[in-house]
């Protein structure tokens, strides 16, 4: 690897953590809030601080968010998240990615796949999103690929069993969600995802970006 | 570019975001709060939240932090913080990092610098931690440097003035605070530190990480 880092086009994926940003279907307990600590009125520094839960965003999942011995944060290798990556386009889908719509893309072991769709295009985030259907989700986790990402706040909805995070975490796939794609194209990319440092937590915000090869 | 990353070699440097984490200073305020939203007892999934000032742990600060007009997160390039790294060993600082200190080393124009100290090794985070003088911090800043890390929750203390964050904020050097760096040889790596993305504030947690080239 060349440390030369001046050349390097890094595309961010992440979405800006603001009062108003969409969320989870709406739900105003996702809403992070922003105060403010100290400014300059009263003290020599301004400070901010910042409430929110941790599905909020740009965030990765790891299996205790469904899985009640699912493992945490803490015990992540960076090396599932810093790694190679590749950007599918699924704008084509209208309701729900199923293994049907996967069939046209060929998968290998190992793989990172970040899924596209009109979510990134359309103001459809906090209702009807486009998601990774169970049938999709089987499929990937049967491809024994590391990790998956998607431009919606949740991997799945409307499926009350939540099969899609299940199938994806049963095989060891972590869950990044909450990305902007509208600007990236369909190709390889090296991905970094690297979720903020808290143990025993279920999920924690990363902040994402694409390096171009 | 290889856009193979199996072979890499990441090493975190990041603190762990807990309720008993080392906090600036020891200030109570500084200290996060975790709880959980929902979990199995009730719901059929587990979810954190998280409140805590975003100069806890380890950190990026623009300038509005100490600069009533400076810039805040939203403009910071990620190439500023996704770049070559050199780390460099102070551990023979006993108080402060001061000039002199920094004399025996050569800096040029856009290097990113993590200094380490013996803050790495003690028990001193919330006293007396090893800081960056505001005469080493004038030194780095007229070396043209992009940026600096320290293995402590301030780049400085007992300086009421903040000269330290002044000097380097007007030279458009950012500051990363909060790094472990124990375990890390003196030399070049590749270092990642982008910080959550949360528009208009002066700071925000990173998952830091560096990768031996």
């Amino acid at each position: 690897m060349n440390i030369n880092t001046d050349a390097l086009t890094i595309l961010d994926i992440s979405m800006p953590i603001t009062r108003l940003m969409p969320v989870y279907k709406g739900k105003e307990h996702k809403r992070p809030k922003l105060s403010i600590d100290s400014d300059f009125s009263s003290s020599s520094a301004y400070e901010t601080r910042l409430e929110m839960n941790l599905h909020t965003g740009t965030h990765l999942d790891t299996p205790l968010h469904m899985i009640p011995d699912g493992y945490t944060l803490e015990k992540l290798e960076l090396s599932k998240v810093v790694t190679a990556c590749r950007v599918i386009d699924l704008t084509f889908v209208r309701d729900k990615i199923t293994d049907v719509d996967l069939q046209k893309f060929t998968f290998k072991e190992g793989d990172f796949i970040l899924l596209k769709t009109r979510n990134s295009f359309e103001d459809i985030l906090e209702t009807d999103f486009v998601y990774l259907d169970k049938s999709g989700a089987k499929f990937l986790a049967e491809k024994r690929i590391k990790g998956v990402g998607i431009d919606a706040l949740g991997i799945e909805r409307d499926q009350p069993g939540h099969e899609s995070h299940i199938s994806l975490f049963e095989s060891d796939v972590v869950i990044l969600e909450g990305l902007r794609l509208k600007d990236i194209e369909e190709g390889e990319y090296l991905l970094s995802a690297a979720p903020v440092l808290i143990p025993g937590a279920e999920a924690a915000p990363a902040r994402a970006y694409l390096i171009k090869p």
